[in-house]
């Protein structure tokens, strides 16, 4: 197996507004299944093309944003590896109740970054209901529905200090950083991180308010569903942000718009195959603009400034 | 990092019968770029998206086929480690001198399986003259020509004793293998193996001829480029073999056609994303027909019986 | 308005065997809308970018294949025009009673083709109940279901004298040729016919047996969709003819199969802009092969020998 | 032959400030073929999909912005039949010479709409030196280039008096309207008009200042051609107006971009199949936000501020 450390960004938790019209968007716009609630009423979602039991779950609250991310690792002995890291790295570690908090997966740790995001860390989670076929197996169970989403993609996650946390998931989680964004004295502006073949799994962008996200990002598989995710967000009246376009970062093709309860959603496809020898591309924070708006070549205001 | 054993299928070197021709239809038909010739004459060329210093050499002969494959390992512990391995599970490997055999290449070693394949590793390479950019990165250097080829993908090998042969790929490459097709007395028929997340690096028929390759598999973008692909196959009287169609297995999208010098190349793109803690999928082999044709269901009867 | 004589192919009556099973096939897989049913038990179907009333009927017989085609004229005088020259031309006509033969639609008058073929011509049509928007239209009222069939698009009908039959399209509906295959020695094997910018609203085959069809054809809008119904093709287990491929002919993208009742379907896309001022395109009966299936540039025997 | 009155818009002379910086533009960004030059320096210009001698005309000058716009007609009696049409719809008619104004035209028309633009008017083409096959035909010649426009496809013109300009399109070009768009107290905003299935062959919005134009639009192929010609921009430092977006109006999709004079050009594909029978679309001021930039719903203001 070529894989050591974490797998993928396999979780996340947000907060939602207005449950039902939220939940209306999860599954018949976006095109998420249901797989359940939780006792506490939480709704617990997934991918088609995904086989583990969710990955999206939502909570009622008074705002949007965040709760948590999970990342999936490679076995219980990496789960205990890094537990140990980061303990040792310096963030305090703590377990959460298998099967409670997140109802399907098995032992799982947390922990919060400088960055004030909560991570989540987990090697176990049963096999959804629903999921892909294994015996001679079709290519989907049903039609995708909606914008087709294949599976929950990466997040962008503001916030200070992203340094450390870049290191963090370098030296602790094991992954990697194929792109960077330098201001001219140096510092890291922000950061593309991760742990498989993707571009990115994670990102993060420097920023004063802690435990911000910018963004979730979910999988298309095509240009042409990007434009059908656009139709769609024109006809169901949703508040588009930015796109279609393309990022020269990540070289991916992207949506940006909000979901009824505010949390911003990136439909996302393409991105280079990131390989952890190749060279890491560093960008300007003067080229930032064209870095992430690589058509217009320059920055959109409200990406730098709207976060939940 | 997240990865130990190979990266990638890194290098394959290829006969070939009329090198002018063939070498026309690499550059400006797949869109290949030519690095240079060895001192011996053979020719080195890269895809436009790779930053290795060659990926493809091409060297006369008086038949096509296979001289050898190589994969990129992580790192050079990692090329001693896999080494070491090697001999322990029971093949001879043999140096080859660094920078002859394949100018810009380090270390490499060198072993044959009982498929009768020659396979190379290697952990360092030269980055080629011309690669994609790094510093505030353009999308590609010039556009891309002809199918507009991003990538060497991976081989399909055909030869005896493949079970051995992918228990080689895991236990010493650190590879796995995401599917699988048996006879219904349980034996291997075919096997597609990865060592990232691609659904295959490489994949072996059960075959009794030894050292056999069926395919040269190298990576589109789109389904429109695999369009674009047929298009210049129809356009240049090339051979087609199958398609433009899906696999199930893998569920890439393809067109399969022979250069000028009979050497069959797949131009492929799409796939799943493949992870390790995912189910292995199984194929019947009664339904390897429609694993490898979706559309239609059936075997194509050249799809085994022509190989080079 | 810049048109005279036909307008479109509008109407298509089909024979099929197992109305249930073939109307589950046009509705949610091909992706028609029912319009509802005529007192005799027929079924009018419509795709969902169509106006009129209807333009797909199927009724049960113990074979399948055509009833009749109609074409839609610019005008109440048109029709009366046409009508004319059509008994000058050598053709009896009838008047089939409005909205009974096909509810929604006014005066018909039918006509027999020397290939055997019924052909309609109407002018007046009711709007469909359910249509595109007109007042500040969405691109669609529900996402298109399915295949996403467009429109009814052309016919491919096979027949004795179609060298007539072409002749008859030009001086008495009005239309024009784009394209035609010859044998060496002159005569027409094959013609495409148009009525406006389509590279053909219909095409003959020269044929012995008369009044038999080889396919109705759907539009798509794009390949893309070519591959969704390829896959849905293969999900559902429909018998796939030929494809995807392009035809250099009207340079189209197409898949054939067949439905449950054993009418063939294109599902077809592209195909270059027609004007009546561009030269004609004209095949010799050796290339046929290249001009119907592109990328093999070869004929399939299925496409000449099984029609319905 | 279905058409009468005017077959295309197949004519535009454009003034340019800096002719090889933008010749470099049309021909190896845009992808036009150079047909050659007028004995007075100006450039001819196809693209690859044409059949007529040239269809884009460049001079220096020293603004940018349009000279003319010509229109195609089906026939020489349709030529002399909307001379006497346009005469007696009030606007004076010239003669042009034949093959001195534009090489390889025969005899013109030329006369000026009450919107301050010149429209001429021809039947008769020479077939440009390189052009589409016709034997046997391959699907281009050679591989596309750059953007791969494949024809002159539309204007957009701004000026006063669009009610009586697009009541001259229908009476005596023979067009018709697919789409309006009204203020509230009636008056015609803007109007989409068209002589063939496209749904626009030109448009008007009213404007105060005569004689500007907002765009020219050349035809691409698909969403994925759109993506190329938005890197494109990207690559060769263009600068972008609007886009990749889609129009409601039309449904086409687009991206507006200024060449290096600064004309602005569209790039668009898709549209929807336009027939005279079809009932025309309608929008309200309010709405045209929403009609032109579907996925934000709101208007741009470049996009009524800005023209040539």
């Amino acid at each position: 197996m070529a894989f050591h450390g974490t797998i993928r960004p396999g979780l996340i938790q947000l907060k939602v507004l207005d449950l039902d019209k939220t939940l209306n968007f999860y599954k018949n716009i976006l095109g998420l299944d249901e797989v359940g609630r939780t006792s506490d009423g939480r709704v617990m979602l997934k991918a088609y093309d995904e086989f583990d039991h969710h990955s999206v779950v939502l909570r009622m609250d008074k705002t949007a944003g965040l709760d948590y991310v999970g990342f999936k690792v490679v076995s219980s002995e990496a789960l205990e590896d890094i537990k140990a890291k980061t303990e040792k790295f310096g963030y305090a570690v703590t377990e959460v109740a298998p099967n409670t908090e997140q109802p399907g997966f098995g032992k799982q740790y947390k922990f919060k970054l400088c960055t004030g995001h909560e991570f989540h860390i987990y090697a176990d989670v049963d096999m959804a209901p629903t999921h892909p076929q294994i015996r001679n197996p079709d290519i989907w169970n049903e039609p995708p529905r909606g914008m087709r989403a294949t599976r929950l993609d990466h997040f962008l996650l503001y916030g200070p200090g992203i340094e450390e946390a870049e290191r963090f998931t370098k030296e602790v989680l094991g992954m990697y950083v194929p792109e960077i964004c330098n201001t001219p004295d140096g510092k890291r502006l922000a950061t593309w991180i991760t742990g498989n073949n993707k571009p990115h799994d994670l990102a993060f962008v420097e920023y004063p308010k802690p435990n911000t996200i910018h963004h979730i990002g979910f999988y298309l598989q095509t240009w042409e569903d990007i434009l059908n995710a656009a139709d769609l967000i024109a006809v169901n009246h949703l508040k588009l942000d930015i796109g279609p376009t393309r990022h020269a970062i990540t070289r991916g093709l992207t949506i940006y718009f909000w979901e009824p309860s505010g949390n911003r959603i990136e439909t996302y496809c393409g991105g280079y195959m990131a390989y952890p020898d190749n060279p890491q591309r560093v960008w300007d924070a003067d080229q930032l603009g064209r870095g992430l708006f690589y058509f217009s070549g320059e920055m959109i205001p409200s990406f730098l400034e709207i976060v939940t």
